[in-house]
């Protein structure tokens, strides 16, 4: 890229964090806690998703999200079935969400009846990283089936995140997944970062999750 | 993006284009069958490369790799133990490979003593689409583990290939893989494309495979 693009590039930057400050101060007047999900496309986050929606429905939450994908509206449909009220974002080929489009797509919605805004960002190991939504708590997922240098390999997503979660834990035997070694890895590259298991197929590990989230929510105040 | 952002942007895209047409007629001059692995993260690009030099090496072919990773040297350590040339390329934080980067990592390999390159591409289903590196065919994987609605969700990229590998197959049951959705997904996004269906680990397809892209050099006549 010449200086020029890049500077173009860094006045694009620039603007999404302003407009996503502007979020996370709305967020907060409102008391939502806002989530931005972000893995490789195929970790699980729109199954991980639905059953997080469904859990805090039947507890009495104020629930809704976002869902960002290139093409189609199947995630919104699916997340839907939990009760909570869902959006598509369609980015037509773009690579990642900015903060303009969580904006724009929250019109309409009365943000002071929700507890918690869920985003799921395109599937993206790489270009989500710098775009801040306005979210409280950025968690990146990763399935035991990708391997356990994936830390390793995009540092700049497992850096910025504030939880990582373990996905699809009942194909771990499966996979050969070397447990050891995905949490090495995702310290290595996010020393502290805290690490939960979960499969949203048996379940395990969704409880001591949304125990995670609702600590986190109170833990800012809301 | 400003429509001041949008020509910078295509103006990088057309110079590489010209340079990728300058790859693709050396490659053919000189007999070598390019061939661009293009997938999400985890979905076994290395292991399917590793054991696909390994068997080509075998049988008396000459193969070389690149390898765009963000960050590590991991992946050219474990593909050079197939005997065959390998070299990373570290994209420093960028979301795809372009032209330039496999022209300046070829300097010094004779391509003449060449029958295949291949080019492992940065795990990202969406950016990689828009950047020709030259390639004679360009080969999308999914694995049977990240969900048979992909190609639907990432349209560019599977409609850009000329060939779908599904991957993992041994986890095919564990997963509950729908063979037939996939296909479907696949030939919707992109009418015709043949699809292979593979195993790194068994071996499964692996011949099947081999087959396909030694008769694909066939017929481009080199």
């Amino acid at each position: 890229m010449t200086s020029r693009t890049l500077d173009i590039h860094q006045g694009l930057l620039d603007k999404n964090e302003r407009l996503a400050q502007d979020l996370r101060r709305r967020f907060e007047t409102a008391g939502v806690y806002g989530v931005n999900l972000v893995s490789s496309p195929g970790t699980g986050k729109t199954t991980f998703l639905e059953r997080t929606l469904s859990m805090l429905v039947e507890a009495g939450f104020g629930v809704a999200a976002l869902v960002g994908d290139l093409a189609t509206e199947n995630d919104a449909r699916r997340l839907a079935r939990s009760g909570a009220p869902v959006r598509q974002i369609v980015t037509a080929g773009m690579c990642h969400l900015e903060a303009q489009m969580i904006a724009s797509h929250l019109e309409g919605w009365d943000l002071a009846t929700l507890d918690f805004l869920f985003i799921e960002n395109v599937g993206n190991l790489v270009c989500p990283s710098n775009y801040d939504l306005g979210e409280a708590m950025r968690v990146v997922l990763l399935s035991v089936t990708e391997g356990e240098d994936k830390p390793l390999k995009y540092p700049p997503m497992f850096n910025s995140a504030n939880l990582a979660v373990i996905t699809k834990l009942d194909l771990a035997v499966a996979a050969e997944f070397n447990r050891a070694e995905a949490h090495a890895n995702i310290q290595a590259v996010c020393p502290g970062v805290p690490i939960l298991e979960t499969s949203a197929k048996t379940g395990q590990g969704m409880k001591e999750w949304l125990d995670f989230l609702v600590n986190q929510r109170k833990n800012q105040g809301l």
